[in-house]
């Protein structure tokens, strides 16, 4: 069956959301209010944090959020749902509110990086969408920033799109992987859609298609002078390859004046074979020429290839980012965390489960960052009761939520709401940044987290802590449903 | 930056595909013809064999392949390419010829899935998404069927989209589980579109949202006493969630004469809930009722379940079967194998590769599969010059290319031609199959493997050998080149 028309991205939901929602309207329940959170329980590849993003995708997916009448048509042709509620639908439009975290935030387990305060129909309906958006932009941002850290301010480029899992995979993801870092990517139609610069110059077909393959780098050369990253491992990147790269680069580029040049090579022992390209490019006096190199890499074997003393200029990592091979899901969940009463008084709801790590911490919230004022570093995050506030201006004690005779006091610092208002009444009331902010946001943002929290292996564990007036809610909670 | 009109997927290229491209018309080599063909050179998980999908998308891409003028002004932008070039690319088409393996097919490693013969520039433009269509599909059809296997007849529902790598992952993804054997998916708009079968029932937020979880069962049986799937692990699953579901069956449905119902469990020790759960049921009359569990299985759970007697009817299986969570990337490759003359001689080519495992197979080849007519089973693949044709009326013997001693003779076979005509002339002369034929076809022919092939661990290497002329073709340009 052909795509004949855009999809409506109103139609991906889990079938189950629609169900419920027919229920909630059955039942008249339909406009009764609900909060829902959406937050994860831990890092991939065992991080000391995470990269939050895809909250632009989320706000224009609930910006268009309506259904068609090829959708309803469709729906109608599950024989479970009755006319009324088809025409319901109709006019189906978002209306409640919602506060995120701003991408590019570093974020900690348990913590709420979206609330969706809504009617129960529309809160239910958005799940679906809410979570893909933020667990697959998520995953990719948290996978980028750890392989741009271990690059060590080298330069890093995203070249995934042929091993992702599908067009947004590919399109979304590099977006996603920008946000966490990296410096640009191969798709160009990241570049065309959202402005991740990209780029690219030849691949082993090229050199194939010549009958030589000096022929091949001295007719690149000739053609784009100025962007000449010649990949050189065709045939044999040190009898050959380099060989031929230098001499295409004296015949070409020396003339004209030119510097700015590049090998890459995709295959064979980086380690060794960068360092020996190196010493044969600044024999030849091409000091200026970087190399990149881009063989399944990822930020375990980018930090290898360093300590080994590999001379790498630039990285392009591919499958192992756009994927997050190791870990390639992130675990985000949908939670009820409260309803409205009729006459308004927000009811805390809580999930019990018999797995403890799954129980949810209820209620309508508030995030707080507690900064250091001398350090600027991040000390805590805190969350309270919708109704609480932090006076910042005299010392707390906060405590770890599992084992509570951990305390700590916390002094000079600054308490910072993370969540920032996006919908109102289902109007947008919240300013899209700009690409580029939301990465440099991002970089800053890392940075005001200790290297102990950042370590790839064991890292510290980042406090979460409730106030104790939601851990005490939590808990009656937790005696009364047990 | 939002996406004010749909994406045009002739923009999801590498960039280097258009620097090329551009380079080849600087050349006057555009209108050179090549051949590629996309292979890969492991199965994922280290199974016996994959299932080849993602046709039908790419056949949708190749037809709608061009370019526009926001992309020709983004093109423009880059200041690499000249206005000619420009021009040209207002007229592009897909002219050439495509010749594919049908979706469902299980495949080897090193066997063209797609051959692409076209003018260079054309071929290499649609590497990336080539690959991409293939290598995202096939992944997740093979892994699908690994799942499908291992539940021995059992229901199996695609359940991932909230973890999905972006929409396509969720929504083309579920297509994918499809081909490779699931019964279904939660995703609507899968079936809206592909004719995925979607269905679901319930959260946990549904049992939350009423003031017991007997009166959410309750009222859920009373909208849907035909589709009643009750979750049964929100508060205690043995305690509270199995009586309350058959209360709720015996108050609402018994006295309709209904016995269809189902209960569905998403966290626990699954092994022992589903069986104490089926006693209960059965105790009380409900041996009807279908027991569905969903809690991060992938096939060696499931095959784990099933040995400790777990009592399962329908398995949900999300994250770990959309991400293929075990092994994330099909290592899909596009590579040059023939060039022709201006005579028309068709020029194998090879790539050479430090790594021994990345060298190609050259020429522009038929791909048999020999069936045996005793017993229906494939005995072995067989790579051909595409001049050469195969008797399958007299024994052949056939070699190892690798171990070129390990010879073996078959006989009583019969020898089918495994890709088919896909676009002649830029015209597309294949008749895009039902995605329920697809599906069929996949479990048929995956019934003629040996089972010794579909073993999980340490699967029997199936045979894909080269023809003697090609094996001499290959190795004369190995020693040329080396």
């Amino acid at each position: 069956m052909e795509r004949t028309k855009p999809l409506n991205l109103s139609m991906l939901f889990d079938f189950y959301e629609m169900t419920m929602a027919n229920g909630y309207y059955r039942t008249g329940m339909q406009e009764h209010v609900t909060y829902f959170d959406v937050f994860f329980r831990r890092v991939p590849d065992g991080g000391g944090f995470a990269i939050a993003a895809g909250l632009e995708q989320l706000v224009e997916y609930i910006q268009n959020l309506h259904f068609d009448e090829d959708d309803i048509a469709y729906l109608r042709s599950k024989n479970l749902f009755q006319e009324d509620f088809l025409d319901y639908l109709r006019d189906f439009r978002f209306t409640g509110d919602v506060w995120a975290v701003p991408e590019g935030t570093p974020v900690f387990p348990n913590e709420p990086l979206v609330t969706v305060r809504a009617p129960a129909s529309q809160a239910q309906l958005i799940e679906t969408y809410a979570l893909l958006a933020m667990n697959h932009q998520s995953l990719i941002a948290t996978k980028a920033n750890r392989v741009v850290r271990a690059a060590q301010g080298r330069t890093v480029l995203e070249f995934g799109s042929r091993r992702a899992q599908g067009v947004d995979g590919a399109v979304v993801g590099a977006r996603a992987a920008y946000i966490g870092g990296v410096h640009g990517t191969a798709c160009a139609i990241s570049d065309q859609v959202y402005g991740v610069p990209a780029a690219g110059t030849m691949a082993h077909s090229w050199v194939q298609m010549f009958d030589t393959q000096y022929e091949a780098f001295k007719t690149y050369c000739e053609i784009y002078p100025t962007n000449a990253v010649l990949l050189v491992d065709t045939y044999n990147t040190l009898k050959s390859g380099v060989p031929d790269a230098i001499r295409a680069f004296d015949t070409v580029l020396r003339p004209l004046g030119i510097k700015k040049c590049g090998i890459r090579l995709d295959s064979g022992d980086i380690a060794y074979l960068t360092k020996e390209a190196r010493k044969m490019l600044d024999a030849a006096g091409w000091e200026t020429c970087t190399i990149s190199a881009s063989n399944s890499l990822d930020e375990e074997l980018i930090r290898d290839l360093l300590l080994q003393g590999a001379k790498i200029d630039c990285f392009g990592v591919g499958e192992r980012l756009i994927t997050a091979r190791s870990e390639p899901v992130f675990g985000g969940v949908y939670k009820l965390v409260a309803v409205e009463s009729r006459d308004g008084t927000v009811v805390p709801k809580i999930k019990i489960s018999e797995n403890v790590t799954k129980i949810t911490t209820p209620h309508f919230k508030k995030l707080y960052r507690f900064y250091g004022n001398d350090t600027g570093k991040a000390i805590a995050d805190y969350l309270t009761v919708y109704d609480e506030t932090v006076d910042d201006s005299r010392p707390l004690t906060i405590f770890d939520p599992d084992a509570t005779w951990k305390k700590k006091q916390v002094y000079n610092f600054t308490a910072k709401e993370l969540q920032t208002p996006v919908f109102q009444d289902g109007r947008l009331v919240y300013e899209l940044p700009e690409l580029e902010k939301i990465r440099a946001y991002c970089l800053a943002q890392v940075d005001t987290l200790w290297e102990e929290v950042k370590r790839f292996d064991n890292p510290h564990r980042y406090y979460v802590d409730l106030s104790q007036k939601l851990w005490d809610i939590k808990h009656g909670l937790l005696e009364k449903n047990s």
